[in-house]
């Protein structure tokens, strides 16, 4: 990665009709965007980023210059959105008005992983009063939402993490069980549910340790995005002697729960039963690091870069 | 495993109030048996053998005696059922009177196994007209039921097997593709859903060849169930790119489908719309390398034994 500095004379920014210019306060780190970091000729979900190209990501900002008669100048270095790129911003942007949440919660809490946490959790776990859930990269930008979640709706809820601060946090959010993945051998314990971002050895161990029916919820295998050398699960005997479910699912086949989401957790939050921890780097020319830092569970809470 | 011989008075057998006393024709070799030969203090779905005691098995057999009313001396070397056990029989005797099909299809296509099949096929694969499906065991007692359903439900189906004359078989069972997955590398095929009963290497083979929302139908892994070294399975990030579900079930769970699956399936043998392959073994002497050639691939259709 390499940071490039133009100019743009903002006065005089050429825009096409129906496009905009935005200025850019927060923007989102991701790990998908590591999946987009590929050879454009390795197919998957979403389309590769272009190498040389600036990165697409999520962000929010302030609309400082409009040729949309839908997008007044209103809120805030400088991203030109054409036309047929500003779906969703009116939403968005309105969204933001009428909640009380920080902004940047709207990349996080409020956005596309605390969407992939709600979906995720109810869609597929369907989880029942009195269950028990396991999160591994439990303090992370999902899990941290799921637990929390999983709280309100009555489950016991176990989450690994891989350093002490993460797991204290966890337990400040009330978990009912906690334990660092690096330190610590997993006891017996059993669960019906298991949400997992991170998969490879955690997953093997807890396949062993899952209730009958329980439901495995893949949202992401983090530790699996940036080696050669995948982890080869070995447990999977139990899927069917355990009658177990292993659901994969990307958040972006579930966008039209957002506005449910978003007034569920509004309240959640207003009722003061939802803590979020971000992880906010200062300056553009930290984001590479911080990238990298998110892939080695370095970070801590939802990585976001606030542009000075 | 040991042959014991033991002498049997039949005329002055003692039957407690209730009970009944069978002569064996057939008994079923089934992969699940291998599960149940274990230490008695490892969990699994059901109970393991107990040592040095007769293994419990399905069987077809004939009453010769009987100390209960709902059961009459009628049809087979000598089972003693007590009373408690007897449930079920009447059900079976009454079925295969019904049925035109050899009894001996009462242990595979029309019992169990094509249970199983029909199970997994249907509430699990949701298949859909024009979708593949792909088999591997295919030829073995439930992968050659699922690839006959799947074609009467208007699937492509490949199919897969261990020896080029089970894949001739898939061949006159008009499956649309077939291969020998010890001589043949998997070409690119794309597939909707996939019927595992061997997992291991096939199958994260398999998980790079899924269509997008593609289902796993998990209801047995043959290969692992007599290795030390359990395969891992690499390719499991799939799972979440491509939205994959991977479903695991036991067939015992779903028994309340047992009549609909018999009367659908005698309906579809007397249009001549399903063949049944079985690898009958005579003398229950042999039983016990016939259960090693299950467990090695070397049986060719529905393991049983046939009682001279």
């Amino acid at each position: 990665m390499e940071l490039v500095t133009r100019e743009i004379d903002i006065e005089n920014f050429p825009l096409a009709d129906g496009d905009i210019l935005v200025k850019n306060q927060y923007l989102s780190l991701d790990p998908y965007m590591r999946g987009k970091m590929r050879k454009p000729d390795t197919k998957s979900y979403s389309p590769p980023f272009d190498l040389d190209k600036v990165l697409q990501g999520r962000g929010i900002g302030t609309i400082i210059k409009s040729n949309n008669a839908n997008y007044k100048v209103g809120w805030e270095e400088y991203s030109h959105i054409p036309k047929d790129a500003t779906s969703g911003i009116a939403e968005l942007s309105e969204a933001i008005s009428k909640s009380n949440a920080p902004k940047s919660y709207f990349l996080g809490l409020l956005g596309m992983p605390g969407l992939s946490a709600y979906v995720g959790l109810n869609k597929i776990g369907k989880p029942k009063k009195g269950e028990t859930i396991f999160i591994s990269a439990a303090s992370g930008a999902v899990g941290q939402v799921v637990g929390q979640i999983a709280k309100i709706k009555g489950l016991r809820v176990i989450g690994s993490a891989g350093d002490d601060s993460k797991v204290k946090y966890l337990e400040e959010l009330n978990f009912d069980g906690t334990f660092n993945y690096k330190t610590c051998n997993i006891d017996e314990f059993e669960t019906n549910q298991f949400l997992s971002k991170n998969s490879g050895e955690t997953l093997d161990i807890v396949l062993n340790r899952l209730n009958l029916n329980a439901r495995v919820i893949a949202c992401g295998m983090i530790s699996q995005y940036n080696t050669k050398t995948p982890y080869g699960v070995k447990n999977l005997m139990n899927v069917v002697s355990k009658r177990l479910l292993i659901q994969g699912f990307i958040v972006g086949d579930h966008y039209q729960e957002i506005d449910a989401f978003q007034k569920d957790m509004d309240e959640w939050l207003k009722q003061g039963k939802i803590k979020y921890k971000e992880d906010i780097v200062e300056g553009i020319q930290n984001a590479p690091e911080a990238f990298l830092n998110l892939l080695t569970g370095k970070n801590f809470g939802k990585a976001i870069i606030k542009i000075c």
